[in-house]
């Protein structure tokens, strides 16, 4: 009974760029960790360790500095899927590509009330992410599509946020809560229409996180699945121009400490911070068809 | 245009377990990170706040730690197996359980040339891992599946791994290389086979394990791509009773340290140890039916 | 020729904590993670397994909710101070006690332009700092001394930052360079003057923060070593409370990506991002007496 | 009131190398990290942007590969050694060197059960470490002294370790237990003789990690002060090369589940694995003089 390659990929990751971009009166700083891959004719790389096909991970590399220099990088949108649609048209062999992107946050020093033209300091641990897919025009999953996102987006709110109702059975301990505090790291990837106008990925971005943040703020949560549904619905509402929006939202857990043995009283205000275990709450969400 | 829920999942990540098995003459220690995702009728919670399906992750934590009592924790894939079958048919709203494990390595401490019966050092970074799908009998996918795996096996070759023929263009500039260091840091996970034999999954680990190790070591590598290629078919041909392997073998890079400033020859002695970016080589080698 | 124990401590690290002080209007936040070490009379519990003079180190990580209930949590400085006397003076055997806080940033969400009053998001992954000791009033070192600080502020110039003139031999290829990014991650310790006023932590913080961000954005430097320096004076100047601050900067390089091969100029503009090998720059700048 | 420079350092951090050996029959791997750090007549560079006594952390990562050619790298510690002299004795402006080096452990590939000459596997995550210090003649501290040590080395005990008779008082919860699993990730750093005999650092450190592990295994142990100072005991009479040892031993806490909820009895068998917070517990140990 012979074996055969079902699926085979390879590329390169984090390969990390950081450009400045001068303008006369100021500088713009972009820092992006790129990842990509590729599918498409390298089994004979694997079968037989012929490598005529296969564009080495060194070369992709250099790509993306080389590609970085011309291109604006007005969005990581626009340049994964830049990245993205060069691999597949430059080498035949390419059947499609994946380029996946993280871009560091970084906001100008306030200096003196102002914003400093050409010094920085981190915006955060929040990541702008994407992910771009070029595919050959007969390639299957569809020719192309582009998604947005963000990660390691750290919330967390003091009220507004109970857990009741849920099935008590000889494996449960946890107490009913009609006040808790809800934290959590959201991962958001929302995929844009496959259509010909070209989205403000940008302005996109901006509204999208604006509509999950002021939801997840305002919410009456019975449940993280309902926040996360509410968020996802808010997002959705806020931004035609995606057709669906992805989240994972960990319940990253605030629990009471038990203050009786020290003559107190628990007040919904002393709480152990942990990070494991977390609860893992995740929904795809899509406009209907 | 209205919204709908395509896909949402739940659960319980990084449940961290540590089990001592007492018998008359030693101890046994069994070290798990349990990661548990249902799937089932839990749209409520999404749409109205309505947990009376919900099974709380919390209950989900202290199942694995109820359920580990009384199993022997033998290997991974039976507990695995024992708890994604627990959920699916203790709760008729859960409609399929995937748990998935990551076993830590230990070993007894030597004393004076024997292994001590209770004390034990770690045996390394290295992780056995394991996922077990069950379904209910109309659910798609499959009714249920097994994996086993390793994950984080770090493993490095002195020569005997060239890197030629490649293509050459614009973006190019690595050198090809007749003699190379071959470092990487293997992920396999393999299927077995759907069938009515419980295979010995301690066994097929170390059989898998040993054939993917020492098949690493003896070749004669044209390309990660073939060192991979010649590793899974090793794996499929020395255990049966698996159907396929997947393996992830990024190329962590040693560069050539350039000598040349300083008066001295490269002689591939000399190497930058690098962490980013790095190749990402991965295929899934499956037997044909 | 007989061993003895020249010295010895112990304690508990990590003790996270989240507080929720409730107001009418609005709810504040506070996370913590708290170190706690002591020094005293603990030789007997090493060399003969007598703990009578031993505080548990679960009753330390007690001694932290259960403090944190009663203490406004006004600032992490005051607070260390609060725990550090409390460990000497309830236990005759303590003859001293260091208690270091990591304090994370957090702040309100934006909901139509107002802060939320309960819902948060975090300010990123810089740390406010603090260490307190406490001594017996016969203890070696002084018997009591407050530090703030700040850690993993990154910060990165695009101009403003030269790097020539420096020692040239047989093991320097580094070119001189008139232009270059200067990125970094501060890490500041500053140490309160030992007498009867009370500081005010809050507004230092603040005050030490805007003097370091300040002078990094302006400086013209001609090495890291000046910029540090610069900061560190400048820090002294704008907050009078502060006798000394260290500084530690590791120089977190920018390499220019030779664009040659590709028949590109570098012009200042495409840079590989890297983590390792860091330059690591630092000094203890102290007022004169 | 002016300021001052009380203390400057400056080096470079995580120069990571590779080296091959090239036997005959057979290849040797070394895989470094070094840390540099020096002291001098740096100041100017603070003050004034002075960079002429200024060795660029750019060459002292040079230096490290190309000394690296030549040494044989026989012990971590003789190649700290080596390069701490190398910055003191080509620099008049270096008044001190230290050089601090973490080992990755790599071990033979078996095939077929025989050592494979030129294929490694990783030997797991603890580290050899070491420190080197050379001053100037005149300088302080000590002209010069080698420290050997470990890190990471993870241990655990399922039985013999004990902890009563500790304080009981209002902040105590803890209970007294006779039989508990001790976890621990050791660090030792032990200090060689500063005599002419040149110690065998290795067989030192294989004497001394011997001595370490064998008494944490056989060890009755009545607190984890009384174990980490019985492992300094028989390290330093195991090795007569060095005058005294430092242990740092953090206790990674399993805690007993609880299983009462769920009609069964805690056995000692079923334990939580936690990672924060940590008891952490030291002492250095030294020969009376």
């Amino acid at each position: 009974m012979p074996e055969k390659i079902t699926l085979n990929t390879y590329g390169k990751s984090n390969v990390r760029l950081t450009k400045v971009t001068r303008h006369v009166d100021r500088h713009d700083l972009t820092e992006l960790s790129v990842d990509i891959t590729l599918t498409g004719n390298f089994e004979r790389s694997y079968t037989h360790g012929d490598n005529s096909n296969v564009v080495a991970t060194d070369s992709m590399k250099n790509t993306v500095y080389v590609l970085a220099k011309t291109h604006p990088l007005d969005s990581p949108e626009s340049f994964a899927h830049h990245l993205a649609e060069h691999f597949v048209k430059t080498y035949a062999q390419v059947k499609g590509a994946e380029v996946s992107i993280e871009q560091s946050a970084w906001r100008r020093i306030d200096v003196a009330g102002r914003p400093h033209p050409t010094a920085f300091e981190s915006a955060g641990a929040e990541l702008r992410t994407t992910m771009a897919y070029f595919g050959q025009r007969d390639a299957r999953p569809a020719a192309h599509f582009i998604q947005g996102g963000l990660a390691k987006l750290l919330v967390l709110k003091t009220t507004d946020s109970a857990f009741t109702g849920f099935v008590r059975d000889a494996y449960t301990t946890l107490p009913e809560t009609r006040d808790r505090i809800l934290a959590t790291e959201v991962s958001a990837t929302w995929t844009y229409n496959d259509d010909d106008r070209k989205p403000d990925y940008n302005a996109a971005f901006t509204t999208i996180r604006t509509a999950l943040l002021e939801t997840f703020a305002r919410h009456k949560s019975d449940a993280v699945q309902q926040t996360l549904y509410d968020m996802g619905i808010a997002a959705l509402a806020a931004e035609t121009s995606i057709s669906g929006i992805h989240l994972l939202m960990p319940n990253k857990h605030r629990v009471p400490f038990n203050l009786r043995p020290f003559g107190m009283e628990f007040e919904n205000d002393i709480f152990v911070t942990t990070s494991e275990p977390s609860g893992e709450i995740s929904a795809l969400i899509e406009r209907e068809k």
